[in-house]
């Protein structure tokens, strides 16, 4: 079969993805939505999710608008081909798309999952697991469907219009193609900064006066912010982790693609990524069906049923991804072939790692949880200390994985191949994403059917039940973000290093010494970039959580009989200044990403680009790790004390922990997750604004 | 005159800066010395400092003597010139040595000072700032006097013996000398970070139960940890920032040197580097005159006082400079002069900001104030937030300053004068050291005042005088330190240039491309380095101090009466559990520095090498900065509060803003400052090991 007959499984394969997830979202809809009460609460949930949705996506919007102005302009300048302005509408349409499903889908799973947990703990774990499957399928349908479609336009366009100049055809795609991610990217950055402030200043805000100031349980419903913090799990970690993943998931397949044919392979080299992620899809509906459990599964045994899922994927990519690298590209490409399985690898041991640290049952976590005896002071250390400790072996897995996949696809005589190898690692880690994402948004989905069981009344099993899955959640939730920002280094570099060949392509040569001046202060502005980010989308949480703080403190103290459950608290108001905040605070931090690359190459030149570049990932990355492993081992060891230890919930320890769990929620779950589509967003902003910036560049 | 005729000037100002110290130093000793009781407990607190000490130097003698064998048979390979192993032990010798003398005088001052505060705050402030002076111009008077003789060692043994091959005269001894801070900067940092474990187990530990638990005020007499405290802040704030900033005076002149030579500039490139600092003795000796205060002087009053010192010497240093290099190079390279005023501007500039984002009189620490209504966990977000932010204009200035002085001296047209350029730039930072560093060290005996009268039972208008001085010592320490790690960044690309021109005269060209796989992993490498340095270094704090909390429990509970003041705590105890947890833990971190980047350089190979010096020095840069200011922020924004805002002491408010002061000790004490040692270590290391390392790389 020639490559462009392989390259027919794309657009099926993601078909088939999205009508797989469509059967299992009807599935869904025809559980038990439980009683009254749960079906009230599910629909509270629901209308703040779409209302804070809408909302975002009309700021969006406006962004969306003025960029695309910009690029018409740039376009019309002939800085950039015409389709990247379209293409950047298309792609941020479908990023927001794959949210927006998935996130309904997760709102009608939540009461079904408490309502089938009634049943049985397996019940419960097959509802939610379903939910999060649709997720992960329509991600990776619609991001593959997305590319397949321009692939095929752009090949016909191509074939009928003149070509740009020093260019073949297949170049004049994936040079396009290559761009296309920044819609996605935007529109990704916008989803988790903005939906990850909403969920933690709700989640932040609700315990700071309900579990800590009033004594109130989590998801007490006498808790008015309690409907915004079940909302913020939805709009957080279901939107903007679909919005994300589906970025991270084009970013790499363009990316590899460009490189392809930068390395000579030609059409093959973006048959390659494109029939790999296709092959991915089909690994990932199998592995969904290995994942069930019994009744009465401790954690560990839970873990495993999703585990075999993810391993299992994994292990039929392994195989499937040896016939595909020698049908498609040949025996004596075969090297590639071990570059995708160091990525896959690399994948699979990150997320040992990331569970290592950030689970209960291991010593770190552990270890926070006892100096949460010496008060809140030594938790935030202990947990600071963790985190910066567990970025140790995924750069090193990393670094590995790297050297790896450059030098056993030939990188040591071609240099191109080498980058393409290090890029298809990239894919080789995502190409199970159907069902690694599957895992992670099945996490919110469990921690909501825990709210509404406990605002539902239902009995005390029921909600251990949910705890448990839940609790599992939470490592799932990290494991899958040291997925997403390990492919995100892999990725960022082949981005890097397209960028590199797009300035090679206006004529310029760059130097790219580390030695030079310009490239080192980019390089410093670029490893500080991270930190201003995280700084602000942290001030931006801690602002929005106050805001909430104030309001809750509010109607405990206006609504009469409120603590004695006789009155109803407003929920909706808490969720209306949740959005408000929000949306006003998402701007700032995601403008950040496109300003800054552009200014530097104009101010300091495209070498200090490139330097800005590398730092943002180098430290992106570090930071990401870190403050996404303090996050979940700061709620791990919480979630250990309240299983008794130490003295058990309500226990000075207990609060102690409380305080580390609060500061690790904008860690893991805004600031830490983002950076990973910071660095990629920069990277494409610099690729797509290269031309300009070369044009007036003061260096 | 020629250059040789100025070079006199630096063994006659580093003697007359010993003298003026000397005088300073007894006219502190013919101070009064307080009451008995004054008297009893600055005893105590210098018997735990030396006995520290005393511990801290062998464990380090044991290391030097390994290492001095180490060297010795590299040098019998001929990897590395027979003087530096000797040189290595003289650097740590005196490194050691300055830590010590600034110790001893900082340890007769405490009492001195608060018996000088019961007659006027003026009094006090001059003590205190004297015993500062004492310790600056210690340190820079032996550094000159050190590497002055070494010099003229050299250049008299090279006049007799074979100069090595490829090499003249200059470069022989230039090459040579550029390895003799191996030794300070190996000190520095087991002074830093053992000094720093020690000072911040005993803070934190003393708070934690004293403060917290038991509710006793801070310097109570009748906590056990008391005086451990008092002595951390001797053996930590005092020794350990006096070797640190040794190692960074000598390696900044030693790497500029090394440069100076290499841009061809010959005898005259040594000379500048040298004379200056020479020079900017003079100018730190005038500056301490103009520091004097009057009485009910505002925290702003004394800031100017001591600010006329620092901003008066710049000043001198400014114009001096500008005749010294006109006379010295000539009129052709004035251009240098631009360079050193980029630095020496650069450094007042980072001052300025980091007073910004620390002081109380501003709107950040405000901003963590404000989050102490919600409770700890907002008080660390904020906190954390702050120091990230805080790290964003200290890069941009840096930025600047390494592209001004690369291209105001030349490096336009000549590469290696850029360099110079860079590297003299942080030359000029620190010429003013002698002054910089007494208002640095000035804190820590105000701070030790303070806890002698609190102690002594003086009363309230005197500790309120020296709370006064020690508050401003909290402003002028994050200033110290932002010079510190200011200097560092650029003496650390110094020291990182000086690799690449080691490995080229070794006859190897490096690829030193960005896009250069090893060179790549290497930054990552290096990037995480940083991390999980401070998570060793907080963890061994954490440790320490846990320690501490439980014999401090331990001797309330069983000492009958402690808490009655009727009997004794038993001091020595905590001090002695302090040291001996501080010498173990400083160990592992420490090696850290000297392992990683030869191992990088072996396994991955030097280009590998090169990526990890400028990837840790990026990451270490940043982190540094953001540590500190964290740590400073949270400590005045605690003060702050106790002034009476929010509630004042014993308030909700106060509590939770003594967790983020809690947390930010470690951050600003012990992490953070260590991490401008480390990342000169490891180039420094790099350099020494470059031959060897070359001869058994795997790539």
């Amino acid at each position: 079969m020639s490559s462009s007959g392989f390259f027919i499984l794309t657009p099926i394969c993601s078909i088939g993805a999205l009508v797989f997830a469509l059967y299992l979202a009807l599935s869904i809809m025809r559980e038990d939505e439980g009683n009254d009460k749960m079906k009230e609460i599910a629909l509270a949930v629901r209308v703040g999710a779409r209302a804070y949705l809408k909302r975002q996506y009309l700021g969006v919007a406006l962004f969306f608008a003025v960029m695309f102005i910009i690029l018409l302009w740039m376009a019309s300048q002939k800085y950039l081909v015409i389709f990247v302005p379209f293409a950047f509408l298309t792609g941020g349409f479908f990023s927001g798309l794959s949210g927006f499903i998935g996130m309904t889908v997760a709102t009608q799973s939540s009461n079904r999952t408490a309502a089938a947990a009634m049943k049985s703990l397996n019940s419960g774990l097959r509802v939610a697991f379903s939910s999060g499957a649709v997720m992960g399928l329509t991600v990776v349908g619609l991001g593959l469907l997305h590319l397949a479609a321009w692939y095929y336009f752009l090949d016909w366009y191509y074939s009928g219009h003149p070509i740009p100049a020093n260019m073949d055809k297949i170049t004049a795609i994936t040079s396009a193609m290559l761009t296309f991610s920044m819609g996605a990217s935007s529109l990704a950055l916008f989803a988790r900064v903005g939906g990850g402030i909403f969920t933690k200043a709700a989640d932040v805000g609700a315990d700071l006066v309900g579990k800590v100031e009033a004594g109130i349980p989590e998801d007490d419903p006498r808790n008015p912010a309690v409907i915004a913090d079940n909302v913020g799990d939805n709009v957080g970690d279901v939107a903007g982790m679909g919005a994300d993943l589906f970025e991270s998931y084009v970013g790499a397949i363009v990316a590899t693609s460009a490189l392809g044919v930068a390395a000579g392979l030609g059409v093959a080299g973006v048959t390659v990524p494109m029939v790999m992620a296709a092959v991915g899809i089909i690994a990932s509906v199998i592995g969904t069906f290995f994942v069930s459990t019994k009744e009465d599964a401790t954690q560990q045994a839970l873990l495993t049923a999703l585990r075999k899922g993810v391993w299992g994927s994994s292990l039929i990519m392994a195989i499937a991804s040896y016939f595909l690298v020698r049908w498609i590209l040949g025996v004596e490409h075969i090297g590639i072939y071990w570059s995708v399985l160091a990525g896959l690898l690399a994948g699979v041991i990150i997320g040992v790692v990331t569970e290592y640290y950030t689970s209960s049952s291991f010593k770190p976590t552990k270890s926070i949880a006892d100096q949460s005896l010496t008060g809140p002071a030594t938790v935030i250390i202990a947990g600071l200390s963790v985190g910066m400790m567990s970025t140790a072996l995924p750069v090193l897995v990393v670094g590995a994985a790297i050297l790896a996949s450059y030098f056993l696809s030939g990188g040591a005589s071609d240099f191109n191949a080498g980058l393409y190898g290090i890029a298809i690692a990239g894919v080789g880690m995502l190409s199970t994403l159907g069902i690694t994402l599957a895992t992670d948004a099945y996490g919110p989905v469990a921690d909501n059917a825990g709210g509404n069981a406990e605002m539902a009344g239902l009995p005390p099993e029921v909600r251990k039940r949910t705890d448990a899955l839940d609790s599992l959640g939470n490592t799932t939730a990290a494991t899958g973000k040291g997925f997403a920002i390990g492919s995100a280094a892999l990725t960022a570099l082949g981005l890097i290093a397209a960028f590199n060949s797009q300035v090679v392509l206006l004529g310029k040569t760059m130097n790219l010494s580390l030695l030079n001046p310009n490239l080192l202060v980019g390089l410093f502005i670029g490893g500080m970039l991270p930190f201003l980010f995280c700084s602000m989308t942290m001030r931006a949480v801690g602002r929005a959580a106050g805001l909430i703080v104030v309001e809750v403190r509010r109607q405990f103290k206006e609504i009469a009989g409120l603590m004695q459950g006789k009155a109803n608290p407003d929920y909706a108001r808490c969720v209306t200044i949740a959005t408000a905040a929000a949306q006003k605070e998402m701007v700032l931090p995601s403008l950040l990403a496109i300003v800054a690359p552009v200014l530097t190459g104009i101010l300091i030149g495209l070498e200090a680009e490139m330097g800005l570049l590398a730092g943002a990932t180098v430290t992106g990355f570090v930071l990401a790790v870190m403050m996404a492993n303090s996050g979940g081992a700061w709620d791990n060891a919480k979630k250990y004390i309240e299983e008794g230890y130490h003295g058990g919930k309500g226990s000075q320890a207990h609060k102690a922990a409380v305080v580390g769990d609060t500061v690790g929620d904008p860690f893991k779950d805004t600031s830490g997750p983002s950076l990973n589509i910071l660095i990629k967003l920069m990277s494409i902003v610099a690729i797509v604004f290269a031309s300009f910036v070369m044009s007036v560049s003061l260096f």
